[in-house]
């Protein structure tokens, strides 16, 4: 089959399309004819040697596709199947090999290309804050990197919960994307500080930059809050006062999906069908596909997504 | 009635038995007749003035107690019930009013000063160990100060849960008692890094230093580890890799009992009376009354707990 090799560990764009093998299935895995792969920042931070496969998953790049059931294995899935698949890694090639409690049926009214672009960003907001957060009417809500691709499905999915939604983002441009989207108080982060506007108000916050927000973010924490991490572009070494942690019981919480176990992953998967299939299928959370490539112009999209333009989610078609 | 007044703020052991009025009911309390009142370290923590009582409770030193109920108030609790009482303050005092929902039945067997000696520990293990981590079967805990009074009850609560126990204390002596109390593993932290025996093992993490082992417990976290952090003996400040939290989905979590809401105290201590009070019953968990002091020589009390000489608890009769 064909599939996206990086032919060069040093150069990220070095990103070629090969003949590769068809992956062989493993108990309880669907081989899926791929149509669709969403291009994530993971996949350009696999490519930099900043963000591996864990241990077991194909090192091919590609997180998350949508395509056809072509071999169910021995699973009780049909051939033919059109599904959505949240991957370890695998899907800038032809055929993948998928978990079966990994796979998603589109939502209604979604094509392969649009579903291919919402199965990482739907499990990933709603494992953090469905799940991890446990986020619910009448709380806030702190989202950092608002106007991001996580950040406007985020904004999103808290509104559909109820909640009051603050966000950080750095232009009046994307603040307007996020209080479009239903996002209550917005932050230029270059103009202003967002303790001074949020301090001991959030219930939850959900961090992509780690380190150099640390300190604030405690700030921010009302009592019983909870600061989600789940980036670190603002790198990893911080310091820390504990001593409001204590009386406000607070909680900090690291999480990543990929390196998940195949347990952890189906219950999510399953989850996120649940709660966020649904306010997809009625239009409570859009999620725009921004623009769709070949394969073989991986190089490419990775190039437009790094360029910080892009206002939802890419897709490389097969 | 008769309590105990500190005199001088500068002057932790200003302890007097004074003259202050009987407290007056709020709906929803009753007025128990203290027959005995546990000592904590918050208390002297307190008369340092490094643990101040939460917004409306009474300004009395005291933890716990025990007694018998004086006045129902508008309760459905019956005057003459003996019972356990966990306290936002108030203890060291002949009367003291108690929110319904923080009564405790006397475990079955036990005395009034045996029960005074367990609610605090009870409810504080119960919450951080059972409650917010979850500590179950198969897993891994460490505690730390395991020779305490929280240690000791700690140890034999995760040994009744199934968990294999590690600990740390500072001599031989205290880790015989670990060990026999039923600890797995034992660390003797003046002569052992408690890391290079447990370096990314521990499920789950009871902790009261803080600062001081913030970086060395992160250290010691399993994937989905949990490090629960009760006390700050080793100060507030620290510096933290955030790093690894990601990729091992960690978890950091303040707590204090004190501090909490009526609805989450009552939430905790009826866990508290259905899963630790049948431990204490049945013997699988067994807590020591140290000793025993007339209300007036609270300050002869404080200096024994202080001396850390001290096994079990102490307890004030009335």
């Amino acid at each position: 089959m064909k599939a996206i090799v990086q032919t060069d560990p040093d150069t990220p764009r070095s990103l070629e399309l090969q003949d590769v093998n068809v992956p062989e299935l493993r108990s309880g895995e669907v081989l899926v004819k791929v149509r669709a792969a969403g291009v994530n920042r993971g996949d350009i931070l696999q490519t930099m040697g900043a963000y591996p496969p864990p241990p077991g998953a194909s090192d091919i790049i590609g997180l998350e596709a949508a395509g056809v059931i072509e071999d169910a294995g021995d699973t009780d899935w049909e051939t033919g199947t059109k599904v959505g698949c949240l991957l370890a890694g695998g899907g800038y090639a032809e055929y993948v090999a998928v978990p079966q409690g990994q796979l998603l049926p589109l939502p209604t009214g979604f094509s392969l290309e649009e579903t291919a672009a919402v199965v990482e960003v739907g499990c990933t907001v709603w494992s953090n804050l469905g799940i991890e957060a446990g986020l619910h009417e009448g709380q806030r809500v702190l989202i950092h990197g608002g106007g991001g691709g996580i950040g406007t499905f985020a904004i999103q999915v808290a509104k559909a919960l109820g909640a009051e939604v603050a966000v950080t983002a750095g232009s009046q441009e994307k603040l307007d994307r996020c209080r479009d989207l239903g996002a209550d108080i917005l932050i230029n982060y270059k103009e202003q500080d967002f303790v001074d506007k949020l301090k001991g108000s959030c219930d939850v916050i959900l961090d992509i930059i780690g380190a150099k927000y640390l300190e604030k973010n405690i700030k921010c924490l009302a009592k019983d809050g909870k600061l989600v991490i789940i980036g670190m572009q603002g790198g990893t070494k911080a310091h820390i006062n504990l001593a409001p942690m204590l009386p406000k019981r607070l909680t900090i919480q690291g999480t990543t999906l990929r390196a998940r176990d195949l347990d952890d992953k189906a219950e999510i998967v399953a989850s996120t069908i649940k709660n966020v299939w649904p306010m997809l299928e009625d239009g409570r959370v859009k999620h725009a596909l921004h623009g769709t490539y070949p394969l073989a112009d991986a190089a490419q999209a990775h190039a437009a997504l790094d360029s910080g333009e892009v206002t939802g989610t890419l897709v490389l078609t097969v």
